[in-house]
């Protein structure tokens, strides 16, 4: 009866899944604490109780602990650094929450990884991306991750592989949070596309993007408010998408000319809320812009939406 | 005194090299014949008993034969298709240069593969790219072929990676031999370059390309013209370099976000020519660009310049 818990450690929430045999049998959420990297750590361990419960076990079940981190990360001293988007572990010092987090759970094993990169993990293994030897996984949500499957293994480069969100689609183009410019998150990432709908409000156009999201009392611009404003056909959320996609286009048909894929996975908030439809135009915007036409990629929504990150945390413990 | 013969195949030559050892003891060269695949093969021939005799070898020292193949090629039938610039293999149909080869050389063993792949196989085992473990190879010449080591191992895909010539740098942008737009190689590819060229000179713009290439006797603007109206300080030929070295940028630092490679080997016919000035303009472009811009890849030259190809298909074939 040995589960394995995987926890995807986001900016917003954390999302833990218990897996036995393979298979999910629990899952659990909790908001993210803003408050330091102590506070993380306990609400993963919160966490890995929570989702344990929900599968019916108590800790003496529990096998290992996976955790997927928004940042770069250490495998060797279970170690993360230089996440952007979660408050205590921002700066460039690793900060070592895997033997914390051991610690806090009596000595258990705790592997840790790059989120993106798990995801694709996850998918590989239990999801949407079975049986493909050369995949990408391309999470489209506040900013746009990838995570690549090369041979049948993670591939990883450095630690740093997979970054397609900083592939430059048009030269001198829109600003991205990076710092430069004319990338694809500057398109299709849902942070860079809320501050082009405000510029655009500002030089005098109209949404309902902002007025569904004061009704729905949010503090950003959320993945389900761009599909009832599209639902809508709202102009300005219809033109931004419409530019996602033509980024989106660029970006994976560049991937596909250099790599030669059997597939690509598309996940993310805003990919798993825009669905089918959006994956069906990603494609017909890809199909004209490849070097070998008649092998283009299948391109396949997540097989466990915003979990994929979990599974594949839980995956790299073992589960 | 057992010796390896490799040889790539290209549109005007076929370029041989003998190994023994791992070291080049020979090697020969010959115009490719325009008249079909049955000159070819036979002119290969003569290329492998060329290359032995400049070695001091006997066809009965041929261990093994390897060729490098401008198209698609297949490992298991030796054969190769659609080779755009190869008179007699063309055409979509496979051609079984392997098998009739090995016939005329009474059995030895010929290993086929594809020559940007196969010229980044013999700068990694034997050349400049040696101890990294993921690296790309640039070959600029007159289109802009890539190949990949990831792992340490040549990675294809279903066989056609590496194909960087058609990256999108610039959507819109100047047309691509291929049919596409804005492509790498519509502004790197020195066929690409030299028609800009021409359409310049319609519009009344003045450059010495063309007078050095009739005082040459060239059919082309070769990469000696190049390099030749570049010290003149040509205008055209100097705004047209910047450009491919803009796009190469683009495209180079677009590759290194993906997959945080360590290295990477810039040749090709003008690669080559323009040499380490060339490199280290594009890794000026490149800097800015990085994701990780600490972790730069080293940008480094050919180790055997126009025979990376045949030095990497004598490696195939065990060399």
């Amino acid at each position: 009866m040995s589960v394995v818990v995987g926890l995807d450690v986001g900016g917003t929430k954390i999302q833990a899944a218990a897996l036995r045999d393979g298979e999910v049998v629990g899952s659990f959420r909790t908001p993210t604490p803003l408050t330091g990297a102590t506070d993380v750590e306990r609400s993963v361990v919160v966490a890995v109780d929570g989702a344990l419960a929900e599968a019916g076990a108590g800790r003496e079940a529990l096998d290992a602990v996976g955790l997927a981190m928004p940042g770069a990360t250490d495998r060797a001293t279970g170690s993360v650094w230089s996440a952007p988007n979660l408050p205590g572990f921002q700066e460039p010092t690793p900060v070592a929450i895997g033997p914390t987090v051991s610690d806090a759970l009596g000595g258990v094993t705790v592997a840790v990884g790059n989120d993106a990169s798990l995801a694709m993990l996850g998918e590989h293994r239990r999801g949407a991306g079975r049986g493909y030897r050369n995949v990408l996984g391309v999470w489209v949500g506040t900013g746009v991750g990838g995570g690549l499957i090369l041979n049948g293994e993670l591939f990883e480069g450095h630690g740093a592989a997979g970054e397609i969100g900083h592939m430059t689609v048009e030269p001198a183009g829109r600003p991205c949070g990076c710092g430069q410019r004319g990338h694809l998150e500057s398109y299709a990432g849902r942070g860079r596309m809320e501050v082009r709908a405000r510029e655009l409000v500002k030089k005098g156009r109209r949404t309902s993007l902002f007025k569904l999201q004061q009704k729905r009392g949010k503090d950003r611009v959320t993945s389900g408010i761009w599909l009832e404003a599209l639902r809508k056909e709202d102009r300005i959320a219809t033109m931004l998408i419409d530019e996602a996609v033509w980024a989106l286009g660029i970006a994976l048909s560049t991937v596909q000319n250099l790599l030669d894929l059997e597939a690509m996975v598309i996940g993310g908030g805003l990919g798993d809320r825009l669905g089918q439809p959006f994956i069906d135009r990603i494609e017909r915007e890809i199909g004209p812009q490849l070097f070998v036409p008649d092998r283009p990629p299948a391109l396949l929504p997540t097989g466990f939406k915003d979990l994929s990150g979990a599974v594949g945390a839980a995956v790299l413990a073992g589960g």
